[in-house]
Formats: C-alpha cells, sequence, structure tokens
C-alpha cells in the first residue's frame, strides 16, 4: 500500500500552520541525523573536500575562481537556510520553498542566481519501496549549494568523477556541475524504472501461472507508485526544457547541448513510465478476464456434477419410496434395469457437455 | 451521497426567473443571518477594525492613503450590494454576479478595479462534507472588497497576521491583500486535500481488509467529490495565471513574483485532484476485483461440496432402493465396502481439486 | 431509448435527395402548423407588435431606424424563405441551411449581414424529454430575422421585456437583441440541466436504495441525452467566442461585454455537461459494483445451504441403506448418535462461514 | 466481422514488393471489369459526354476552353495512367499513388494541378457492408481527372446535374466541380451514417428486448466499421480544411466558401462518427450490465430452489434412516408432523427471501 | 509475453554503470558476429562494394566525389565507432548515443552531418516475434554511415536498387540515400503491421469460435507488441517531420518531398497502430462479453436442472420415509399418482423457464 507519507507529501503546506508567506518552515518528518555540510571544491588541477561546520566557513572557497560544492544533508536545520540566504542573498520564499520538502519540481530563476527543486528517486534497500527525496539546487556564479533531505543520495558516482577528475567536469563551471547533477538524478529514474520493469515481468509471470488477491494487491501498488513517479518526472521535463534553452547568463552556450541530453532522458523516462502504466492496466484487465475464466470452469465443473447426479439421485429416491404397490420392486431385473437407466441418463449427459464443449 | 443543493449550484439562473441581465438578484438559499459589515483599515503604522452598519460609512476610510478591506458576511441583502456598486463605480454585470452565487471563477478587468469570483473550499466541522462557498473580490487602488456567502471563512489567520504585523502585508497596498487573501483561499483546497487524502487512506484499508458496499459507496462518494472540487479549482488556474501577469496597473509589478507562487499552488492543487481520481479510480478497480476474487471463492467452496456430496448421496440413495432382488444389500461386507467406495469416490475428488488448486 | 428523430437529425442531408448545392429544402418531419411569421418592432419609446401575412408586408418597419425582429414560427414553408433572401439579399447558401434543420450550431460572416445557427434545448412537457429545436438568426442593421422549427419557444420572457421596456433591451440596437435572444438560449440549457440534475439525483437514490433493470435503462438513457446536449452546446461556445470578439461591424463594442457574459455560460454549460456525464459514468460503474456484489451475496446464501445440508442429507442417506448388516442401526443411541453428529457438522460449517464472514 | 480486405486496406505497400520509388504498381485485389475511360465536356451551352478508347483521345477536350472531366473506371490498368502521366505532366509519386489504393485521405498541390486523394464510402447493396472505395482526382486549369477503383460510384446524380445544367456547375469551372466532386462524396457519408444509425437503433431495440451473443457482435462490428470510417473520414477534413483556404491558383475565390462547407460537413461527420462511437460504447456497458442483471436473476432462483428445498431433502432423508430405534416413526401424528415442519420451514424461508426482495 | 530484453531496452543507462558522459559504453546483449564493415560506393556509372577491414580503408572513398555508404553489422565493437569519431569529427555524445541500443527515435543536426537514430521493426523467422533494432545514420555531404546491432536487415532490396541501377537512387547524393535507407525502415513497418494485421484476424476467427484462456493470452501479447511498436514509430514520426522541412544544407530541396512521402508513411503507420489498439481493446470487450454469456448459459443450465429435479428428489424422499402411519403410502394408486405429481411439477417447471426464454 501507498505509505501514509507519500500522500501528504503532495500537500505543501498544512492549514494548521497557516503559513506566513516567506517564512522558513520545514516541513516534513524530523530525521535524527545532525546536518551535515559538505563541501567540494574544484578547478581542473586541485581538488578540496570537507565537512564544514557553518555557512561562514564555506565563504573563502565561493570567493575563490574555483568551482564550490556545497552539500547539506538535511532541511529540518533551517539556521542554514537562513545562513545561505544571508550570505548569498537569496530571495525569502526561495528559503521558504528549501524548507518545505513538499515541492513540486520547477526552476526559478532570480538576478544572479538559478534555483531548481527536483525529487530524486531511489529504491531503499530495506522496504524495496521507491522513496522520492527533494533536492534543492542553488545555481551560482562558481557555486553550487544543495540541499537534501537526508544522508546518502545518488550523486556519490559524480563526487568520485570529481575527485578522480574523469570526464569533462573539472575543466567545466558551476553549469556544467549542475548539469551532472541533474543528469545523475533524472538516469536514476531509469535505475527504479528498471527495478519497476522487472516488479512487471515477475507479474506478468504470476499472473499466467494463476492469479490470486496477492498478485492484485501488487499490480495495484505498482499502478499507485507509477502515479507518483509520473507526478515526479512530468515537471521535471519542464525544468529541462526551460534549462536547455540557456536564457540564464549562468549557463553557458556550450552547456546548453547537455541539458538538451538531459531533457531527452526526461522525455525517455516518461514515456517509459506511460508505457508502464499501460502495461500495468493491461495487466489488470488480463487478470479480470482470467478470473471470468475460471469463474467459469468452476461454473462448469459444479455444473457437470449437479446436472449428471442430481437425476439419478432423484430416480434412486423414487425407488426408495415405501409404496405398498410400485410394482417395479417386484420385477426380477428391476435393479439391474435401473442401474442401466441410470448409466443412460449419465452418458446421455456426458455426450451433451462434450457438445458444449464443457469437459 | 452528493447534497443536492451542490448539483444545483453549478448551474447559474434558474429559469423560472427569466432574470433580466444586469438585476441584482440573490441566487442561493437565504441564510437567517444578518449580513455583517466588516471593516479593517491598516498602514504600516496603524490598524482600524470595526463593523460598519451601511457601506457608507466606510467611504472615509476608501479616501484615505491606508488600506481598506471592507468583507462583507452574506450576499442575500442586495441593498448593499447595490450601494457598493453606487459608491465605488462598479458594473451592474459584476453586482449581479455578486449576488448570484453559482458563479465559475473567473477574473474580469474594469477600468479601476478588478473583479474576481473563488471558490473558498473547507470541510463542514458536523457534517464532515466539503463545502464551496462563493467569495467575490472587488479590487481597487487602496481598497479590497469581498463578499461571502456566510459568516465565517478561513481569512481569520490573514486578518491576525494583520492584527499582529506579521509578514509583509502591512507595508504593502491593495494588490499584496488581494495576493493574501488569495493565497489562503488556494492554501485552504490543501487543508481540504489532506482530509481527503487521509480518506483515501482509510478506504485503501478498509479495501484491504475486505470489500463491503459501504466501502463502494464511499469510494463512488469520494470520486463525486472530486469532480466538484476540480471543478472549482481548475478555473481558479486561469485566474492566477491572468493575475500573475500583472497587466492591470492596480496590481504592482512586486507582487507579480507572489501570484506565480499562487499559480504554482494551484497547479498543485490540480494535479493533486487528478492524481487523486486516478487512485480512487484505482480503487474501484481493485474493489471490483476483489469482489470477483471473492465471488470466485465462494463458487469453489460451493462447487467442492458439491462434487464431493451428490455423487455419494446418490450411492447411499442407490442401496436405499427397496427393490426384491438387490443382491449387494445381502453381501455380508456390502455396507463396508460401500463406505470403502465411499471413501475412495471422496478421496479422488479431493485429490482432483486439490491438483486444480482449489483447495 | 433516444427517438428515432434524434438520430436522424445528427445528418444533415439524406442521400436519397442528392441535393443541388444551393436549393433551399426543407429537411424534417412536417408540422401541420401554419407558419406565423411575427413582427416585433420598437426603440425607446414605441413598441410595435403584429402578425404580418408576408415578408413584404415587414419592408417598411425594416426600413424604418427602428428595430425590427421578425420571427418565423416554422421552416417548412420555403416561400418565406425565398421571400427573405430576395427582400434582404441573403446567400443561397444560408436560406439552404434554414430549411435545413440538421445543422451544426454555426455563425457565418457575410457583408452586411450575420447569419448565426444555434440548438434551443427544453424539455417537453408531455413526453419529458429533451427536446433540441434549431433556431437560424439573420442579424442585419436594425432587423433581427428569426426562424424556429414550430411554435412556441424560450423567447416569450424576452418578448415581455421588450413590451414591458424591462432592462436595456428597448435602448439597443439589433446586436443588443441578438445577445438577448442567444442569452435566453443558452440560459435555457441551466433549466434543462437542472432537471438533469434533478434526474441525476433521483437514479443515485434509487441506485443506493437497490439497483434494477429501470435504474440501468434510466442510466443508459441520461448517458445518451447528455450525449446529444454535448453535441449542440460545444460548437455554441465557438459561436460565443466569435461574437465576443465583435469583428464584424454590425456588433457594436459595448454589446461585446455581453457576448462575454454568454461565452462565460456557454463555457459553465459545457463544463456542467461534462460533469454530469463523469457522474453518470460513476454511477454506471457503482451499478456494475453493486450487482456484483448482490450476486456475492446470493452466491453465499446458496453456499452455506449447500454445504451445511449436503453432507446431513448424505448421513441420512447412509443410514437410510437397506443393507442386510449395517450394525449402526440396532445400537440403542444409534439414531440420536447420528442426530447428534450432524448437529456437530452443522455447526461446524457454521462456525467455518462465520470465520470466513459470510455469515 | 471485419473483412480481411478491409484490414490489409490500411497499409500502403507489402514487403513483398519492396517497391521502387516512383514505379507505379497496382495495389488492391484485380477486378475483371475492363477499365472504361468516360469524358464529359461541358460549358454554359453544350455537353459532351461519350466513352473514350484512350487518354490522347480526351486530349482535345482538354485543351478547348470547357471543363473536361475525364473519368476512369479502374485503376488496375497502368498503362492509362501511364499515358496520363505522359500527356499531363503529373509527378511520377502522384502515378504511384493512384494506383496504390491503399492511400490515407490527402492532398498535394504541385506547380500547374492539385492532386486529391479520397475515400467513397457506401452501404454494398448485397452484402450490407460499408465499402470505402479510393477516389484520386487530378484537378487542373480546365480539366478534372478521376480515378476510381470499380464501375459506379456516388456521383451519378452530379452528372445527371451537369447534364440536365441543374444548379450552378455549368456555370463554373473545374475548381467548382472538383467542389461539387467532394461534396457529393462527403455527402454520401451521411447516407452511410444514416444507415448506421437506424442499425444502432435497431441494436438498441435488441438490447432492451434481450441480450443475446448476436447482438453483442453486432455492437463489435459495428464499433470496428466505426473504427474505419473515422480514420478515413478524419484526414478529408484536413483536405477540405486545406481547400477551403484557396491558396492554390487553381482554387477560385468564390469556390472558397463552397469548400467551407465541405468543411463544415466534414466536421459534422466526425463528430456524428464520434457521437455513434460513444452511443456503441454505451450500448456495450448496457449489454454488460444487463448479463450480469440476468445472471444475478438466475442465481436467485437456483438460491431460492435450493434454499428452500434441500433443507426439506434433509429431513426428509431423516425420517427415511432404517434405525431400529428411531421413536418419532412410530408416533401416530409423526407424518403429519413433520409435513408441518416442512411446509413452516418453506414458509419461513419465503419470508425471508421476499424480505431481501429475491422473490 | 513480452521478453525481457524488451523491457530492459526502454532504459538508456544502468545505473551499475554510473555512466560518465560522453564515454561510449556499448549497452546490449554481446552477440557473437564479429562486425562487418560493409562499403558501397556509387555514382550515376560506377559502383564498388566490398567489406573493408577498418574504417581507415574507406577514406579515400569518402573523399572522392562518389557516394560512399559503409554499413556496420554491430555497435558492440567500440572501437569502430571510436575510429569513425576520429576520422569523420563526430561529437562524442553522438558516439556515446549510437553504442547505447536504447536510444528513442531522434534525429541531432550537427554542423556538417546528421545523426538519426530509428527503430528497425522486422518479424523474426523463428520466433514469430515482433523484433525492434536499433539503427543509427551519420549523414554527411558525400557520405553517409549506418550502425546497426547485428547481421541482416531489410535494407538489402535498396542495395540491389543500387547495384542494378533501378529508380533514381543512383543519380542523387547522400540525402536520397538517407531517405532511401529510412523510406525501407519505414516500409517494413508495414510488413509488421501486416503480419500483426492477419494476427488480429486470426485472433477475432477464435473468438467468434470460442474463447479461451489462450485467446485471452495472445490479446493481451498483441497489445503489449502494439504499445512497443507505438512507442518507436510515435518519435519517428518526429524525425520524418524534421527532415521534410531540409532546413539543413545536407538535405537538398528537391529531396525534400520524398521525405514527406516518408513523413505520410510514419502517420499511416501511427494510425494503424491506433487502430490496432482500438481493435485490440474491442477484442478484449468482446472476450469478457463472452465469456459472461457463456457463463449466464451454464448458469441457466445448472439452475435448470436444479429446479426441476431437486423438488421431485424431495416428494420422493418424503415417500421413503418410514413412519408407521404414512397413509398414501398403502393407497391404491398412490405410486402412480405421485409419479403424476412429479411429471405436473417438472413440466411446470420447464413453461416456466420457458416463459422465462432460459430454454
Amino acid at each position: 500500500m501507498v505509505r501514509k507519507s507519500k500522500l501528504s507529501r503532495l500537500l505543501p503546506r498544512t492549514a494548521v500552520k497557516a503559513a506566513v508567506p516567506g517564512t522558513i518552515d520545514y516541513i516534513g518528518s524530523k530525521p535524527e541525523d545532525k546536518v551535515v555540510l559538505h563541501l567540494l571544491d574544484y578547478d581542473a588541477v586541485n581538488v578540496t573536500e570537507k565537512d564544514v561546520s557553518s555557512v561562514a566557513e564555506s565563504l573563502p572557497f565561493k570567493e575563490s575562481p574555483t568551482v564550490t560544492w556545497l552539500d547539506n544533508s538535511g532541511v529540518h536545520d533551517t539556521k542554514i537556510i537562513e545562513d545561505v540566504g544571508k550570505h548569498f542573498g537569496i530571495h525569502p520564499l526561495v528559503l521558504e520553498d528549501i524548507a518545505n520538502t513538499t515541492q513540486r519540481p520547477k526552476m526559478e530563476e532570480y538576478e544572479d542566481y538559478i534555483y531548481v527543486v527536483l525529487k530524486m528517486a531511489y529504491v531503499d534497500d530495506t522496504s524495496k519501496e521507491i522513496i522520492l527525496e527533494q533536492i534543492s539546487l542553488i545555481v551560482g556564479k562558481g557555486y553550487v549549494i544543495s540541499f537534501q533531505e537526508r544522508r546518502g543520495d545518488v550523486l556519490e558516482p559524480l563526487r568520485n568523477r570529481i575527485r578522480n577528475n574523469k570526464g569533462r567536469v573539472r575543466l567545466c563551471g558551476s553549469d556544467y556541475l549542475t548539469y551532472a547533477i541533474i543528469d545523475a538524478i533524472v538516469d536514476h529514474y531509469f535505475t527504479v524504472l528498471e527495478i519497476t520493469g522487472e516488479e512487471i515481468e515477475q507479474l506478468e509471470d504470476r499472473l499466467i501461472a494463476g492469479p490470486d488477491q496477492d498478485t492484485l494487491n501488487s499490480i495495484y501498488k505498482l499502478k499507485q507508485e507509477l502515479v507518483f513517479l509520473r507526478k515526479s518526472i512530468w515537471p521535471t521535463r519542464e525544468v529541462a526544457s526551460v534549462l536547455q534553452r540557456a536564457e540564464h547568463e549562468i549557463i553557458g552556450e556550450s552547456v546548453s547541448v547537455y541539458f538538451r541530453d538531459v531533457y531527452d532522458h526526461t522525455v525517455q523516462v516518461v514515456e517509459t513510465v506511460e508505457t508502464f502504466r499501460d502495461m500495468a492496466s493491461g495487466m489488470l484487465d488480463l487478470y479480470l478476464s482470467t478470473v471470468s475464466n475460471k469463474m467459469n470452469e468452476v461454473m462448469k465443473v459444479l455444473t457437470i456434477f449437479a446436472a449428471i447426479f442430481i437425476p439419478l439421485t432423484f430416480v434412486a429416491g423414487v425407488y426408495g419410496m415405501n409404496f405398498d404397490y410400485l410394482p417395479e420392486l417386484h420385477w426380477k431385473w428391476g435393479y439391474f434395469g435401473v442401474l442401466g437407466v441410470m448409466a443412460l441418463v449419465a452418458i446421455t449427459m456426458i455426450v451433451y457437455f462434450r457438445k458444449k464443449k464443457w469437459m
């Protein structure tokens, strides 16, 4: 079943709060973890990596000509978000949106930075459920600040590429880093879809083997999960579409072609989700039809048994009556005659049902 | 079941009336309450709040440079609407629309004011039903006039913010107040959706536990309620979309970004409603399939019982016949032999059904 | 069931006719009534109202500066249509369309007149069916000619407003009269929808009380009626949309805002029809599910009876056998023992079914 | 069932052929008929009509200022198509398309001619099936060449109008002739739809009377036929839409208004087909629900019989047991007492079922 | 059932890989075959055809003014792709896309070449399944490089046309060759659809003859296959649409009309796939309804047998009771009287069921 937290995550602000616009309020369940500020600063030659204790500590790196990536492992520490707002000059509405983990994926352009909200999708190792975690990016000239909901993400391979100087990332600016982050996030949707695809194939096998209530519940669960995936990837497509137009000065022309690639991938994710939904609907139809078939078969067995034996039992009942005058009872071959009649009736019925292709 | 009043509220004018265009006629059930004219006048420094007895009494506040919010707790007192029309120079068609509580949410721009109609959604405390109440706003330079259907609304937190000078509202003009009102209304849709979401989760639990006619009626009711919610939020989206473009001089450029936020929220409400509709459809499919499954199970039990005992009863019937010459009856082990045959038949049937996985 | 005439009305020309384009041929069933030419001529001061015997008789009124409304109560008298064509200079294709009562609602602009075809919807008092009657309007400078299919229409309240000088109609020209006519027609859709809404609510009550084949047929009939309503209101929306743009010189700027109002109403009608279709579909789903539920219940009762009594009957059958050697028959407590066993079996079954929640 | 030829007609070229683009290959079943070249040449004063033996024979008529209509009764004689290509200077791709009777309706503009492909729809007199026959038109200055698949078409009334000088056709050029041909074709869709409409009404009557497998197959057949009609009329709409814009010099401005009329008709055909599809779906729903209802009724009868008689039979079985000590058997009123108990049981059951509204 | 490989082919990159953008990694199952580089070089006069061992060997042909077609029978040899990149100056992202066989059909324009990815559809001779193989085209001035997944393709007829100088291909440049390749691929979709169409017709026949679980599974399989076909032809339509606009200098104006033809064909494929989907849905509905019908029939047989014989058996049971005082048993005509009553009951039931049209 869809977890409660999922449904409530569809909704941005609770009415109880009666939120004042522009207030930074963490919306979400409070994780225990202390928020870690992880800093990764690099250019083509050097990489600096360390955990900083405050936003202020990262400011020297921001000023340097290198690319600075400041990653927050949580958004429930609103103090950090406020500090970022103060030191980097971020609009209050953006800070509010960062703290609110129920955002719809979107992109907003401000004068000297871009704000991007996306949903990271990954499959929880323990519960095998699809988790959608919100990630906010603030992209400025020479720096990217990312806000996640908890530790652990889908970006570790990207960090390794930076550390080991693989690919182009170390040669480019914060725009390419933004691309690399979004690319990693969108690509991880494929991993999730791959697992979903395997689930679909297993469900198909189970459907063929014979449908039961468990299969049905699994198909239902699958459909609901696809509803949620679709809801988070659909606006991501719009985000990629806008980024590819590279209208903000922070996004260089040369990176635009990479965002086109991301856009193509989001289109592919969207289409795959739609295809999976079509397949899930197809499976439900198959399920229903198969159940109907089985019921039909059960009914046939019942009807065959009833139609053969009920008349026979009736005949036996007749000759079990205790009338004083019941002539057949005294015939010598009465018993065997009746047995013969019964056999005849039974055979007739069987021939009839065979003709109707019920047997 | 959907309340009668809801269905009739979809329709603007009754034919019986054969309304003359431009006539102010109250359309709706007459509430008992006397209409209260509540006035809230503020600037960055001062707040004046009082109930006025007539529209004329509020005119001095309108003339002052402060922001004036005149709130009417009812629209069945057409005298007040006429007065507003006279003193504020409002077009007769607008006055007619205010009195008619079956409007579709819309926005109309006039030379020196803007007319906005929306639906407030909230859950009635007693009946637990979703209520859609119409609210009309007339927004002019320095004043906002709001017309509600009855006392009590979703705007009290906003009034408190004005009284206590929280947030930006006291620093801005009537355009920001309009934003704040619309924002409060749209945000309240989330509260309603949150309650609906909980209802969905409870329905899912009940579905899993075992479907009954009540669950079915609840799913049906849920679907109908979502139809109505969708019908009122969909055009609200268009209203927010137009306001965000800030083409009328009353809406300042700086407030435009806030209306974009409202627009984002209406999009999120629309998508959530669609998602809920998808989920409700999914539940209905699950319901139907589960009922089919249960019926199949019932049929199997019936068939198993019938197929095992009907042949046995027949055999018993045969040896209950009163033929003079029925040799088996006189065999010493006849009875036990027959019992043995019966056991054999029963076991065969059981094996057969086990093979078919019916048991 | 949908009346035959309705289906055939979807189709403009019959093939049998192999119509020559530009020929005026009445398409429709011939009503008995003589066509009445009703003339209403007015300005702010005077009203002249009379039945004229020929189109020529109305020409002096047309020439005068007053607004002239010539209303034809039938289109099967093609002579009148020809006369109108001759005296008012109307294009042959328009005359052909007027006579053909199977038009799709549309608007065509010609140099000095506008041609509008709409469908009037009303509920027949006797048959309680929704009637869609075609009305054609020719709107020129200072005159409006309307062609209806039969006597009696939804425009009488409008005529009363003209006679009694209520509202703005006497102060305005033929464009406002056109608006007033179209407004009356569109508003009458609401009346029809109100009646349909009541029907839906009654159907819902009947569904809850217990579904039968009649309810089903009613839902089916409702859905078909909504299909037809939708088919005639959908293009009406386009007509209103074009009129509101006021691009033809006959439509004055000041009337444009009124056509916007009509457009809003057509949108509301369209949305309400769609909502009703959604609700009708919802009811059909509910119907089907409820039937499934009932069937399930019936099956349970059958299965419970069969599963309890068939084994008992078998036991009774066993001790009704006539074997010479059947020791239990001679036991003293044999009978009561068997009764006890039977009771035990019955109780076991009941417990079992209670556990399965079938009882 | 849909005829095989229909399905294969959806597909333009067979892979077996591996066609070289620009090759004229007849695609379709070979009719036996010899292709007839029928020539109709006219102006306002004279009409010449004759069968010509070769394309060359028609060239003098083409050169004359009269309008020349050359009609081919078949496209399997590729020699004629080649000749047309040679004498009239037609592009090889067009010649290839003419021979290929599986085209999608379309219009292509070339420098001095227009190529139009449409599907003629008519109901075969014998099989009562809807036939879709391809017709290609080459429209040049002063001539129209039409290619049909077989003799007999829907254009005979048009030819009569030309012969008898009815309507405007004799006064206009090849553009009006093109309009008249297309108009005749589109109008014939209405005839087909009229017949389909009658079929729908008959199906509805049969549905109400009681559904059987034949009704079901007929609804299925109807739906498939509508799929094919829709597939051929939908692109026809686009063709009419382009022609109405009259952008090619061959189409005169004055004929444009007539093409608008054709366009309106195609829209009406499209909408009617959609409406019919909606109705067919509605009938299928009604069918399914009615079958469910009937099954429910059958189940009730079965359950009532079983529930009343199975307990009674059990009681009879009990007193048919042969126990030595079975006291009730020896009571004086035992038999009548048992009969009374049985009657009581039966009445109780009947009351119970009446309460459940099963009887 | 849909093969596993199909589902996984919907997804471009696996997360396990955590691919660095711009890396050439073969994605797909490794075929055993050695990749063959097949070169076809031609102009109007000469044709050279040979297998080359390396990309370098083909470079002299590229430089010559003839048209060079270099065809790779596999993409798992990434060395070749790298060589092509080096010698022809291809962008790294394109090389990456070539190696990745899970691309969505698309077209990308670069300064001096065009990159096109398509899916070739053909039916596997052995498994009778629809195979979708990726083909990449790099189109430059005077050369076309194609990359396929394995040996054997749908292009052999085209090669024969080049060898035998049939049609226009030898007279035109690389743009026409590109057209010819894409045309061959799109045309092969028709072959696949033709086979699918035959399958649909066979399924219809089987449905009419009597539905079973196999038919159901086949319909399900068909629907899933159509989902995949649709997914690959839909973006192909966009590709053809862009190519027809001929905005890149490599595509000559004169070839544009041919791409329009390809576009028309893709539209026809898309519509046919949609039609087939409609038909498959129609078949599923027919299937479900037919199963319901059959079940109804089975139920009727059961009910008739039960309702006739259960009361009779009861009567026989009554007179099989062993009461001392059971007067009817001693009547002379008791037995025959009872038989008569039984006959009466049976006849009554039969008449009743006939009236209900169950027999």
